[in-house]
Order: C-alpha cells, then structure tokens, then sequence
C-alpha cells in the first residue's frame, strides 16, 4: 500500500514504465505480504518469539524489505543491475542516503519520489525497531535507548505501557515534526514535490537529493531549515515527549542531549575555523556551510551544500571522527550514538580515576541515575565488534583498488547510514565505482549499522542455523 | 654509563665532536642521576610510593631520558633542531624507529650507534617496566601481562617472588636472544657495526636502520634471519622462560601464542596473494618481503625491505591493520597486544552469544581459567581511551594538512610503535614534513604508546597536580 503514493506521482507525470514496475512491486509485496502473514499466523500459535527469533526477524525483515523495495528501480529499467538497485533500496531504507546513480536528474519523477519515500519509511521503521528492542530488554544491548526513561522525567514504559501506545508516540512526534519542516520548505518557495522528497530525507535522516548538486542549488534559506531540522530529528523523540508535557527542566538537562549539542557546536567552530584559516570562504558563508555540514553528518543525513571534500584535511579529518560519532539513540540517525560515546566515555574516565584512587568505588552516574555494569559491558562489546567490523569491511574494499581514504570513508559512510563519503565517494561522487563484491558487501554494512549490528550478525551466524535443526 | 660504549665508537672511528656531545651528555645524566638518587632518598623516607605515584615517576622518566638521549643529536650539531633530536631520541627510547632524518648515511657512526642503541635500551626499560607493573597489580589496566602466570605452568610470581629475580629472568632472556641474534647476523657476513646496529634494533622492535634503504641492501639470508627474531622478540617473553624449563606444553597450548602466530601467517598468505596478483614480485620474492614486512609491522619493528607503500590497497588495508594489533603483551613490542585482541574477541563473543541464549552465565575463559570481569572492563577502557587518542592525535595531525592516509598511518604508526607509516611516511620516506606541534605530539604519542597510555595520562592529568597542593 505504501508504494502507491509513488504510483500516483508517476501517473500524475505519465511515465507508463514507472507505473508499471511501481505496481509490479505493489502486487508482488501484497502477496509476499499475506503468505507472511498465514505463516505468521500458523506459527504464533505454536511457540513464543524468542529473543533470537525476534532479532532474525528483524533482521531478515529489512533485508526482504530492501529486496523488494530494489524492483521499481530495476523493472523500470532505470538502474539496470539488480545490485546497483538493492544498493540503492537499501540505502533508502537504511535512511543511508549513499547512491550508485551519477546522474540523479536523469531518474522520472515517479521513481525519484519512490527513491526519496523509502527514507521517510525507514525512519518509521528505525522508531518501530527501537521499540521491539526496548520491550524485548533481555535481548542486549538496547537499554540504551531507554537511557532517557531512567532521568527524572516520566518512564516510556510507566506512562505507556502498551506497545501500540509508545509506537502512537514517538510516530506522533515523528509525523508532526514532518510536517512542521514540509511548512516550512513551502514558505521559502519550494515546489511541493522536492519539498516533500527533501522533507522525506530530512524526516528519515536519510539524504537522497534529486538533484545533482544535492541542496547546493536551493536558497540560503531553505538550506538553513534543512540544518536546523536535520539536527532536530537527531534528537532523541523521547525528549519531544518530555517538551509536549511540559517537562522542560528534565529534558535540557538531559546528558546525552549536553553531549550532542556540544559536540555539534564544536565541531562547527573548528571546521569554520578551518575553512576560514583556507581563505575558501568568507565569514557568512563558512559559518552557513560548516554548520548545514556538521548537522548533515553528524546526524548522518548526508545532504550537502558544498563539496566539503574540498575543505582544508583538518575540516575532512573532523567529519570523519563525526561520521563515526553520529546522532542521539532514539532518532531516525545511524553511528554510534551519542548515548554510547557518553557511556563509554563515562566508563573511561571512572577507569583512570579508579588508577588514582585504587580504593575508591565510584559508580558511573548518567542523568543522576547509576548506570548498570551490565550496560557498560555491553556498550563496550558493542564498540568492540563496530571497530572489528569497520576493519573488515575496509580490507575487503580495499580489494577494489581505490584509495586508502576513499575506502575508509565509503564504510564509515554505509556502516553509520551517512551517504556521502570522502575522496573518490565524495559528496560530487557516488558509489559506482566499487565492484559488485563491495556494493553488497556495504549494503549489508548499512543494514548492519541501521539495525545495531545484533539482527544481521546473528543472521549470519551459524549456531543461530545450527540449532534449529 | 650507557653512553659510554657510542663514545668508544664514536673515538675508534675520530669523530671529535661525536665524542664531545656524547661524553657531555653522559656527565649530564651523572650529575642528574645522582641529584634524583639523593632526592629519592630523601623521599623514599618519609614516605612509601602509591600507585599514582609509580605511574608518574615512570611516565616522567621516560619522557627525562629522552630528553637527554637527545642531547648528543643535538650537541653534536648533527640534528640542529632540538624538538627533531628529541622526536628522534624518544622514538629510539621508545623502540619506535620513526626518523625525522631523510639521510641517515649522513650521520657520523658514533652517534648512529647511539642511535639504534637506544633501542636496545629502550627494550630493558620496556621489560623493567612490565615487571614494575605486574608487581604494582592494583594500579589499573595490567593484569594483562600476567594472562601467562594464569596459564597451567609456573607463575612468575610464585617462581621468583623476588622483583629482582624476575628482572633477571626477562633480562636473561633478552640478551641471549640479543646475542644469538648478533651470532646469525655475523655468520651471515654481516660487519659487526651493521651487526650490532641492526640487533639493537630488532631485540627493542625498534627499527632504527643505518641505511637510507634500511634493510634492502642486505642479502636475503640476512633479511629472513631478521624475519625470524623480529617474530621472536614479538612473543611473551614469560613463554621462553616455560621453553627452558622444559614445559614445552603449556607453552606451545598458550591461547595468545597461537592468535599471534595464527595472525601473522594468515597476514602473510592474504598479503602474497595480493603482491602476487598485483604482478609486482614473482612468488618467491612475494613470499620472502611479505613474511619480512609483516613480521616487522606486526612486531612493531619497522624495518623494511622494500618499499611496501607501493603495494596493492588491500596490502595496505591489511598492514595498516596489523599495526594496531601489534605484537604479545609481555615483549618489546608495542601496538595493542595479542592479549587484549583476544580478551576483546571472546568478550564481544559471550556477548553474542548472550543475545542468543539471554539466561546462558558462560564466564570468558583463557587458557582453561576463567577472567576476571574486572580485567575485562579495563582492557575495554583501555581500548576506548586507545580509540579516542587515535582519533584526537589524527585531527590535530591533520592540522598540517597532509593527506588522510599519512595523517592516519603517522598516528597509528607513532602510538603503536612501530616506525614507518603508509603514503607521505611511508618506508622509504620520514617525519620531517611535519610541523613541530606535530612532532611534539606525536612523540608524545610515542611515549603513551609505550607505556600503556596509563603514565603519560596521569602526568598530563590536571587531578593528579591539584591533590598534592
């Protein structure tokens, strides 16, 4: 069903082959859809969904949903290799944003908009994963995203108990905020179709132009808006929560939301400094663009407004550390997190102190609160495993030849659901030119850093296979 | 005293102000030698030494000898620049073998003696500063070295309860390795000049050659007998002891040693096949420079043979890799020891696993006995703090505007010890392109590379100043 708006744009433009291969998918999805939901059926009855189970489901879930969202760009025949389309689907739904295409203005509109929905999709399934994983607490290393419900405010869980209501919520805020940014891209005299397909990259922090130039050619205002609600649904949705029951106190003394702000700030200042120091760019405009780049990256939309992969190695070398750093837990962003750079960071200093003061026992505080040593473990194995997998997927791009920086940034890129990266995978450049091995190979990097890690690496691990038999 | 054997060189070959600047230096450190022993024992009096202390007496030590190592660079006139003569100093000290000099051949023999000493130096204060830790258990992060005193054989606690006996133990073990060594370089028909140098070098997995082209001039005899002890000075020095009381066993079944091992062969074969299908070497050669450079990376040494910054990206990937893994805790070598990778490999593991089977309490086992929880936390402090000063010394690197391959490799390359880098510090390239905020940190980076970060953190620690007030 959620494929016809699409359908309907490309009607509205007669492009008979994108209605086509739109409704294809439509029809195929509708079936795949009802032989699920009679399995579902038939097997809810026999067993409960286990932790592992529910995380293969996930997991499978994206997966399927990236295949099947690949068809309208690959019936239409506007991305004739079926990778290069669940490439480009996956980033969609990963709210990635990374292209294989070189020329986006070349693409019908019915199959831009499709391109543009699925980020706007896939933050609403980002919000609904996070909720399965919050109710499913046993399952890791998730209660982070409950951070929020341990400061003094209202607990998610308290105020509503009930799944079905928390989903309302944090949709509620999602919806809103939505339409709040599409208003505010119609005031400054944007055609209504780039204002919703931006608004969708913006909503999903997602980052699909459909121009070449991304938002280099939009006004300086609407450039402006896209900063400040890209950083805006970098923030955790809880907090928004907190905002509407007038709970103001309790949500800008939020640690992790200190941490973000901060972190953005300074990292604005020091890449306007940089781009200054270059002579690049006058005052204005260097303030303008550090900080629409900063909150591109750091809450790993991936718009541009300028092709940063020129500015000085010091500006580049920031944006590299934030592709890794990434949003708040609990908005539409990829990376690592605020909350677990916060955590970690936590840890670290109570680990020297701890040397200083062999006997003192200071626990880690977050928002007053103690913060469970099992968290704090699992935080670490989480970091663990991110730089393990960051380090594989480097080598085995590396087959491909292209240069140590491109590499490196193409999987920081994927790996935080970013987009643009540095080098050859610059925001001036897209992803064709890897090879059919590293395509697939950070396509499941997207889905893996989209769904924390866990679901897709449990996918793949054969004692999840074994056991079952 | 140390010093004395350089100036002898330096004498036999007539090099006057050679002489001068190393005798200068030497009366120097004996005046300051016998200043800091009167004042210690003053101190040692009034009061016992706690653990901050230690970490603060070692951090500052180091960083004092190397500012006088650098003295004779210095006087002599040989490294006009006083911060080069001590980026030097420290990264011999350290058993680094990064160089600021572009012609190495240029220098007088006295003080390229001096030079690669400091590494064998730099290998006894390494393994009088693991014992210092082991013996200091509750001060932080190093329990680590002790995995071996874990393992079904002898503790070396138990064994030599004494500080002085196991001093002598590792020492022993150092030195005739040092000396059979010295014995294959010269039954190879090495001179005893380059004999010497290129030992001092490869027992401290220092690097420092005495050739422009470091070891590519020496034959191929030459060249595999330093493939094999640089890999042998990589490994715990602990499991040589077990070797010599015949517990051949407990040794060889020694869980670090065989990811040590596993590790270097398997960087080995994926690093031939991409030299091999390069075209660049046929496969002798491809086998002969790809054990030499992996050994050499892995154990932190840095020698090279032949210029691997030409090598396929994926060679580069992988050894760019390899220097962060480093060599076994325990030896000379530097980076972030086999150890850690294996306690953070089956932590993230259990992790897993616990996502799986949530009720499942498997404690991490190595070598058969289980680890500490608390081990585990400071080994992921160590490697988030590891991470985060990477990170840092690479934006502030980049400052000098050099490109991102340099900036990354000159960090990692600097923290873990190891010597050349990849593109603008590449083997057959040097350090002088930097600035001297650059040099200066990354010296410094040298420094808490080489003592485990712990030291040179509390030396620069606010907190550690304002309690003495």
């Amino acid at each position: 069903m959620l494929i016809l708006p699409s359908a309907a744009v490309a009607l509205g433009h007669g492009e008979t082959h994108g209605v086509l291969a739109l409704l294809a998918t439509a029809a195929i999805c509708a079936l795949l859809g009802l032989l699920l939901f009679l399995l579902g059926r038939a097997r809810q009855e026999k067993q409960v969904l286990y932790a592992r189970e529910s995380l293969v489901v996930a997991g499978a879930g994206w997966i399927l949903v990236s295949l099947l969202g690949a068809l309208p760009f690959f019936l239409s025949g506007e991305i004739p290799n079926y990778i290069d389309a669940f490439f480009e689907a996956a980033s969609g739904f990963t709210t990635t944003g990374a292209s294989i295409l070189s020329n986006v203005e070349a693409m019908s509109r019915g199959l831009l908009f499709w391109r543009s929905f699925t980020h706007w999709m896939g933050g609403i399934g980002v919000l609904v994963f996070i909720l399965a994983l919050v109710r499913n607490q046993n399952g890791g290393g998730f209660t982070l995203h409950l951070l929020r419900a341990e400061s003094p405010g209202p607990q998610v869980g308290k105020l509503a108990p009930r799944m079905r209501q928390s989903v309302q919520l944090l949709l509620g805020v999602y919806l809103a905020l939505s339409v709040v940014n599409l208003v505010f891209l119609l005031a400054g005299g944007m055609p209504l179709f780039d204002a919703l397909c931006t608004m969708f990259g913006t909503a999903g922090t997602g980052g699909f132009g459909i121009k070449n130039s991304s938002m280099a050619g939009y006004s300086p205002y609407l450039q402006t808006v896209t900063t400040v609600f890209m950083a805006l649904f970098g923030v955790n949705f809880t907090l928004y929560y907190l905002l509407v029951r007038k709970q103001w106190r309790g949500a800008l003394k939020d640690e992790e939301l200190r941490l973000y702000v901060g972190i953005m700030l300074g990292s604005i200042v020091l890449i306007m400094l940089s781009v200054l120091t270059s002579g690049q760019l006058p005052f204005g405009e260097a303030l303008h663009h550090s900080a629409f780049t900063v909150s591109s990256v750091m809450t790993t939309t991936g718009f541009a407004t300028i092709d940063f992969d020129l500015w000085p190695e010091f500006s580049r070398a920031i944006l590299l550390i934030l592709m890794f750093a990434g949003s708040m837990a609990g908005s539409t962003g990829g990376g690592i997190k605020t909350a677990r750079l916060l955590i970690l960071w936590k840890s670290a200093r109570a680990g020297v102190r701890r040397m200083l003061h062999p006997r003192s026992v200071k626990a880690v505080h977050i928002n007053g609160r103690p913060l469970d040593d099992a968290v704090v473990k699992r935080t670490h194995q989480y970091l663990v495993i991110y730089c393990g997998l960051t380090l594989l997927g480097f080598a085995v791009v590396a087959l491909d030849g292209h240069t140590l920086e491109t590499n490196i940034s193409a999987v920081a890129s994927c790996l935080n659901n970013i987009g643009p990266g540095l080098g050859l995978v610059g925001p001036s450049a897209n992803y064709s030119i890897y090879s059919g091995l590293s395509k697939v190979v950070l396509t499941l990097y997207m889905l893996v850093g989209r769904l924390e890690i866990f679901p897709i690496l449990i996918l793949f691990a054969p004692s999840t296979w074994r056991r079952k038999a």
